[in-house]
């Protein structure tokens, strides 16, 4: 039986990633729209996940697509309903609010999906194995692109829950966390916050494990001369390299892994296989360590963003 | 048997609470100390942990009295060397690293107790029990006190990890996580920051839960009038108000408990009753909150915090 899907926030990533996506896999299909604005021609549209929910639209699971601040409620509404949900990345804007959204999608018997996105990459499967059975020295992270160009406008990003530049840095952590064999716990924050801005531009985190492991995490958005989303493991074996945000994967210069973006056909082709049992796939790590980046976070005042 | 104790870091909290309530509690005494500058007349004394579990002291368990951003390395060796650990709160400087911990004293097959005192308050079981069969309303928590009384040159505090005014406040959160009958969670976060501190003075929060309940939380240091530590839940049965801290409970303005602090003295109990079984008890939704309240904090510039 084919998952009739709507698509909740018709914003960049829904139009970029989502809707190409869905139209890729099979076992489920776009057949409604709840955004303000936004519509697709030929496609059911409402304005909010409300007024969809009680209309006589027939669909299984909505995919919330709108920023993580008013995610909860949708969230609610729809689980409510007893639609599956999918969640983008991260899944809300605290992790306390989780626990009562597992305990809610449980007792209505759905699914429910909090979704990371870079972990569909080609490259972290491959990562993931080849660490698991070698000793690592250390972890760099570098995540580092030009705010400007890949949240144009997105004026949600810079408020309290908007995470700042972990919108990107917090792919990265989704990757880390699930190459790395043990995990992981932060031991130093630092924090760039533009000074008339409510989230950080730029954070440097030191984060180790029960081991001692050394991983260390640098995100930028003030980098304007092209993308850097790579990760270093310097390993008994030799240099692991992911980069281009997981499409790569190479040892000592050599590839082991380059291949197309597949993501968001990966997480679809995933969100099918949960529904039919109605399982919940909810890891929080992610979000954790930004909340706790935050928490330990220092401080330090940088020049003022000016968007346009 | 007499469990043999050490407390690790002799600041104000172990020369406060802790010593004396050990001495009134049967089944464990304090033999040593391990303080970089404070000591006990007749007490075996030791710099730092490092130095005591090296020694032939013979010690069964610690209590890390220390601030909170070195307690994870000290509990690790604690419990690598097969001693119970009781910590105080905040058990860490983050939530991820709590789960390391709780997985190494699994494999040690000892005790480890995120201690949350203000949970031992006399007022706070009946709290429970009279919520857990009412209707509730609403939830107001004013938590008020003077840092320069309460926190005497604790510079600690001030810095990333050290929590500032959520030092007190998680206090306050340890009893409505444990009073009210489903998980709450933060939807809005105002933290007043000193211009010349790390960490905020004052803090508003407010929490709901998946019936919509509305809890307020106020966390002030800058309350020069006496302290006001209390917490009114407006009821289908009447008003229950919790204050001074847990000692007292009233409803309708009627009292129902009205006992001496014994805070401590309780949570001695719980650590040689969880230690004959090697049991765990750690529960980090207090600190959870307090990482959201920093992920989803909007921040306010206050007057520059002089101490003397």
């Amino acid at each position: 039986m084919t998952l009739r899907l709507a698509i909740v926030g018709l914003g960049k990533i829904a139009r970029d990633q989502h809707v190409p996506s869905i139209a890729k896999t099979e076992g489920v299909e776009l057949t409604s729209i709840a955004s303000r604005n936004a519509s697709i021609d030929g496609m059911s549209h409402f304005p909010d996940i409300e007024t969809l929910l009680a209309s006589d639209e027939a669909v299984d699971a909505v995919a919330l697509c709108t920023p993580p601040q008013g995610r909860h409620a949708q969230a609610v509404a729809a689980l409510q309903a007893g639609k599956h949900v999918l969640l983008e990345k991260p899944p809300g804007a605290t992790v306390s609010e989780m626990g009562p959204l597992v305990a809610l999608a449980q007792e209505k018997g759905v699914t429910l999906f909090a979704t990371w996105h870079s972990r569909f990459a080609p490259a972290v499967e491959p990562a993931r194995a080849f660490l698991a059975d070698t000793d690592i020295h250390s972890v760099h992270v570098e995540w580092k692109e030009d705010v400007r160009k890949w949240h144009p406008g997105q004026a949600w990003i810079w408020e309290p829950g908007g995470l700042g530049v972990f919108d990107p840095g917090i792919n990265a952590l989704s990757i880390v966390t699930a190459i790395l064999p043990r995990p992981m716990f932060l031991r130093r924050s630092d924090l760039q916050f533009p000074e008339n801005r409510a989230a950080p531009i730029a954070a440097d985190l030191e984060f180790t494990d029960a081991t001692g492991l050394a991983v260390r995490a640098e995100f930028d958005w003030r980098e304007t001369g092209g993308e850097t989303w790579s990760v270093h493991v310097e390993t008994a074996k030799g240099k692991l390299t992911l980069s281009e945000g997981g499409k790569k994967l190479a040892l000592d210069g050599q590839p082991m892994v380059n291949e197309p973006d597949a993501e968001y056909a990966g997480i679809y082709r995933r969100f099918v296989e949960l529904t039919k049992t109605g399982a919940i796939d909810v890891d929080l790590s992610p979000l954790q360590h930004v909340a706790d980046a935050f928490l330990l976070g220092r401080r330090h005042v940088v020049d003022a963003f000016v968007e346009a």
